[in-house]
């Protein structure tokens, strides 16, 4: 048998996480699959691959605990979760197969706790952080839902009173606000704004005076108490959230002081860190860093060159290595290097410096507009087409020139994510365009899905022109950096589709039909079924709005969750079955816009003020300084992106070789990335808990391992990897992910400059205690304890 | 002729502002009146209404600019403002009065400037502040707005190039995506949500895939984009508003330490403010204090008794006049000394515990809920109308028998929100349940309108049950608390309504008609509009809501801040005019919805996060402890309802007579007013600004004025009367209008924990000077400075 720690290299390695999610996303997407199905699949078929599948979870988890302490693995309710639903998931698949054996029809139930799997695989921390922001803002939701439900029934009330007499009729010619129950369902609409100003019209036209009623009911339901939801969730989004932060700011700070007892050697008065050994824990710790890098934290953390580091300045170690220095490092061009005459001739270096000219990019951003007005033009006209391929020339001889000049490698470097960009648009579209061409003139057949593509691809490619001003740039550059976070949503929103989706398709499957207009079909118009005569729903043509399959599913429930007309759906579906169906369709209300976008705006609300508020850290400060002093800067001001690009390059590897320890040569220069560097979410890095104690002196410092993301330097604490223990979910699994960053990373550092430096923070016990309500004033101060 | 400080006096009057507001709203209500109008006047009439307002704004102007320095008034610009307003109404009321003598007919284009008399005279600080934050917010607004019509224009040309050439057909069978504008237009609105899914249907029967294109439409524009919106106007409103809170609190500092200056003695090393010159202030600044609160406060300041008050307790004068503290008294009931012997009588004193005990709040509740269902069952039914006056009878004597227990002047006491609720609600329900009675026995006549106003009544009481859960108290409170700050939306929203109504009117006036249902006018079902044939309009059946009139304008552009279906009115309002038509309700969505609506939605998230962090300050914490101290507080658990109402009463100006200076009798406790304390908006509190320098000793304790509310010295700084020209608009306008409270308030009382006590601020200039962009990052913390 492996030894622990090659199984927990295993358990965490990339093919491994791959392989959960890829069974995870399967085990989800066979409801695509199963009856009512919009690919179907024998049942042997789907019911083996759910199997499968449910093997894979049982065998991850079996791994899980291999690697997990005993006690550990079996106090975590997810872990006790996951077998259940296995348990659940393979009983009912059973009970289910062996009735169709015997041709009885049953519900397959278990499917809608197939989303446990991609809640509770300790991946989705993020996913799971969310629901328990939801779990804990409900309390306090549930106090303002019942008082707007009051209000609600007050309004409902009074207008029963008012209107329910004067034998009024809605535009569609039926009796209105007659019955209580529906009067309460037409105002819970109204809330939502869907059916205004219908609702209001009958009273309206009887009596002006009316109106008013109506203009009571939304400010104080619509404008007070939505406005209400929103500021509760936000309050609880915002109060949950910095308690985890402050938990993970202190946990890291205690971590690092752990770290420093483990290293510290006596050295006058005080215990330092020696220089030799600092340079052995960041190696181990970060292997990416340069040797010119590394260095360069060093003359921060040993600020006056005495050969050791003191604990004050390894307490920053874990700042230091998060914070994106890019090494740059003046480098020819290819060309330069291999036809150095050429390259270097007048018409080249001409070539090269209108390249450069600011104008070129003007007489690119005029390009792209002529082409927008040639896009909008009418197709048919051959100049038109032909117009196309000039464009798309023009594009290739723009991306070639560049690179002519740019170096390449520094083009396609990381963080160019706009080369990048531009340069994947415009040769898809150059593929698709040929293709598009081929068929055309080959097969004289014009494949529809290639040439919507190549319309998409051609109007993307006009986005570039955003990246020209100054201000659109930082917008873009604030939504890039808060997409990694915004998937969390995707999986939120996921998670409560799936579970909608298959309710409703067992509730509403097969009652509404979609035929195509040109139809014989009995009752095509009433969308098969004649219950529907008259309907709004059939009046909008919505029969392809259905719960027939998984697919039309999600788009049904999407179409709800931007709320509008969602009446006409619930009144609909409740048509065709019962009445009390419209309690789905309220509860997916309150479900997905109350809660879930309530959050989601707290997020880009909280994600937006924290990317504008965001300063340099004094630690940012500090290296800054450092590079300045050395006289290895760049200013800021200096970094236009063409200078940047002509003679620079981010090399992260390129002086692992050198090794020396003053070897910075002269073209070296550092600066720390800007703000929005990566487009690219960052790497998931995983930290091992060991379950051994150390043995040696050097083990210690193998062991002290750095997380290059929250940075907690995991000492050999026997079993006590607690930072994952935050994660509520259960105790302490011997692993983290540790992929999340944007707002969390920014909220930590504004967190972190309010704790000063001596301050150790409370023990781990207290620390994983600490509840919301002893954070101090939420809006206000944010100071700590 | 007066002196300055009469007609100051004299200006400042409350009936003169009274009247000031009533020719305000009287000028705005002419659109009532004039053509278009809603109850028709002659135009000899308005217009000697008008200018007879116009001479009203003109004299107030007048008297202001005789209370203020010359100089300081012409610099101001709501001045010149207002001169400029009256000049250009009078002028356009001429031209049009000479024309309409030749019967021309032109337009009354000056009433759009009416709102700027509400804006413009100094009462409606509010409201300026509320346009200035737009002012400064607009910017910022901008560049997230072209980047969204970036984007939006990206789509429709997408949209163009993928449904343009498909041939479809919308629901109403009209051509689907065919033209640029008309897309871009469609797409607009399905970001509003107003025409989802319908503007999806066509495309997603065709193919299911289109689908995609629009869900990555309303992610773009309608979540992130529209979150976006919020998170700008959101960021400015905070950061706009923590800088005129922070001149504020630095502003107040100011004045204290310069009113300290004006008072001080010296007393032995250090300078002091002596009691009886202390006293004298607090009696002039603070006229209403009851001697025995104005003693408890000398306690608090004066904390040795050593006979004078230092600078530092000096410092806190203004916080602690500003907190309200309830003299309570053990006083008994007027019945009990009236007839002591039967009030004394063993059956009054048990019905006075029966009244008193919790089951008797129960029952109640009890007897509400059953109420409830009365309300809602046939009211034709004879038992269910015998049934209300059971009811109203019972209700009678709940209130009789309260006011037997209790003592009658404090259960009507100013705090008393719910009782005196309750009572007025019973009283109009009895009054309008007679009358209507009366009019049905004798004229046989069922009046509508007091049928009406019986029926909310009846179900207005219900509402009380909400106060007996605590929960919803507390919501609820916060609630009544931000009212009084929701009335400057009112009053923003008064003015985009004015200014839009009127060039609404002028725009659309007659082309559409409501007919009655059995109407026989020709095209009665098109609105009186052929045009309108077989539109979403008229089908709809909106004929009424039209720019006819003033009102139906209101009403029409509530509808459109509603937002659902405002394209079919922007269609249908295209139609009988022209295209561009729709530019009107693009502007006003933009103005209203995307800036105003989310003002306020950042109004009542701040207030709401701010009441939920509210904690007590550390003044109220120490005048609490010196009540305790003194033996005179009231432990505010011991504060139930009844208990309070039994035996005590408030009483402020109970103890002025006595005057000694420990009198405080046996039964004289003190308690500081719980948060939610008045219902009502605080009284509005003028400061002088003189224009003489003080001349003697004497006169200089009575020129340091405080203001009770924002608490103001104001000294004899000549001229100086800062405050004011915080109000950006112009300069230094001599008094100050401090009528509002509670977000302000509260903010100032956090701000002001920020800054140590020592702490003297910047200079005045400074103060005048502070930019938000110096505020300390926004979100995170607000230390100041």
């Amino acid at each position: 048998m492996p030894s622990p720690s090659r199984l927990y290299q295993l358990y965490n390695h990339w093919m491994m996480r791959t392989a959960t999610y890829f069974f995870i996303f399967l085990n989800l997407s066979l409801a695509l699959f199963e009856e009512p199905a919009v690919y179907p699949l024998p049942f042997l078929a789907t019911s083996v691959l759910e199997v499968l599948c449910l093997l894979v979870f049982l065998g991850r988890l079996t791994h899980f605990a291999k690697v997990t302490l005993h006690n550990v693995f079996w106090k975590d309710t997810k872990n006790i979760c996951i077998m259940v639903a296995i348990l659940l998931s393979l009983t009912d698949l059973a009970v289910y197969g062996v009735l169709r054996l015997y041709d009885v029809r049953s519900i397959r139930w278990s499917r809608i706790v197939r989303p446990i799997f991609l809640i509770n695989f300790a991946e989705s921390r993020q996913i799971r952080r969310a629901f328990r922001s939801i779990r804990n803002t409900l309390p306090e939701i549930t106090y303002v839902f019942l008082l707007f439900m009051f209000s609600l029934l007050m309004f409902s009330l009074m207008a029963l009173k008012l209107f329910g007499e004067r034998n009024l009729q809605t535009a569609e010619g039926l009796p209105y606000f007659r019955n209580y129950l529906e009067i309460v369902f037409d105002l819970y609409v109204l809330v939502t704004t869907a059916n205004s100003p219908d609702v209001m019209m009958p009273a309206f036209d009887f009596s002006s005076w009316y109106a008013l009623f109506f203009i009571a009911f939304v400010i104080v339901n619509t404008y007070i108490f939505m406005s209400l939801f929103l500021a509760v969730v936000y309050n609880n989004y915002k109060k949950h959230l910095k308690n985890e932060i402050r938990k993970l700011a202190y946990m890291k700070r205690r971590k690092m002081i752990e770290a420093f007892n483990l290293l510290k050697e006596e050295e006058g008065e005080q215990f330092v860190v020696r220089e030799a050994r600092w340079k052995q824990l960041v190696k181990l710790v970060a292997p990416d860093t340069s040797n010119s890098h590394r260095e360069l934290l060093l003359r921060i953390s040993d600020d006056e060159q005495k050969g050791f580091v003191d604990k004050k300045s390894f307490m920053q170690l874990a700042d230091l290595l998060n914070i994106q220095v890019v090494t740059l490092k003046i480098r020819r061009h290819p060309l330069a290097r291999r036809l150095p005459a050429l390259y270097g001739s007048a018409p080249s270096r001409l070539l090269r410096s209108v390249v450069r000219h600011r104008a070129f990019v003007w007489t690119y951003d005029a390009i792209i507009l002529v082409n927008a007005i040639f896009i909008a033009l009418d197709e048919e006209s051959p100049y038109v087409s032909y117009a196309e391929w000039v464009f798309l020339a023009l594009y290739i001889i723009e991306i070639l020139l560049k690179v002519y000049t740019y170096e390449p490698r520094e083009f396609f470097g990381k963080t160019q994510f706009w080369n990048w960009f531009d340069t994947l648009i415009i040769f898809a579209a150059l593929t698709a365009t040929i293709l598009n061409a081929t068929l055309k003139s080959t097969m004289k057949y014009n494949s529809q899905q290639i040439l919507d593509i190549v319309l998409i691809l051609r109007v993307l490619r006009l986005i570039r022109i955003v990246d020209s001003i100054q201000r659109f740039q930082v917008i873009m550059n604030t939504l890039i950096n808060i997409v990694p976070t915004m998937l969390t949503f995707g999986g939120l929103t996921l998670v409560v589709y799936c579970v909608f989706a298959i309710i409703g398709m067992e509730l509403f499957h097969g009652k509404i039909q979609y035929f195509p207009a040109n139809s014989n079909a009995p009752h095509a118009l009433e969308c098969g079924n004649p219950a529907l005569k008259d309907s709004l729903f059939a009046r909008g043509k919505y029969c392809k709005n259905n719960f027939n399959d998984f697919a039309s599913s999600f788009i049904v429930l999407m179409e709800l969750t931007v709320v509008n007309q969602w009446h006409v759906f619930a009144n609909g579906f409740a048509n065709v079955t019962v009445q009390p169906a419209k309690l789905y369709f309220i509860a997916f209300h309150i479900v997905m816009v109350i809660i879930i976008v309530n959050i989601f705006v707290s997020f880009i609300l909280e994600a937006f003020f924290v990317e504008y508020s965001l300063e340099k850290s004094e630690v940012e400060t500090a290296i800054e300084q450092k590079i300045q002093e050395l006289g290895m800067g760049v200013q800021e001001d200096e970094l236009h992106h063409e200078q940047l690009l002509d003679n620079m390059e981010s090399a992260e590897h390129e002086l692992e070789g050198e090794g020396g320890t003053k070897s910075q040569s002269k073209g070296l220069v550092f600066k720390i990335a800007s703000k929005p560097s990566s487009p690219l979410p960052p790497q998931p890095f995983c930290v091992p808990c060991l379950h051994e104690p150390p043995s040696g002196d050097t083990a210690l410092v193998a062991e002290v391992v750095l997380c290059q993301d929250t940075c907690f330097p995991f000492s050999f604490l026997y079993g006590l990897c607690i930072p994952a223990a935050l994660d509520h979910g259960g105790t302490i699994p011997p692993f983290l992910w540790l992929g999340y960053r944007t707002v969390d990373a920014l909220l930590q550092r504004m967190f972190e400059a309010e704790i000063p430096l001596e301050d150790e923070g409370p023990s781990f016990e207290e620390i994983l205690n600490l509840s919301p309500s002893s954070v101090p004033r939420s809006p206000g101060s944010e100071s700590a304890a």
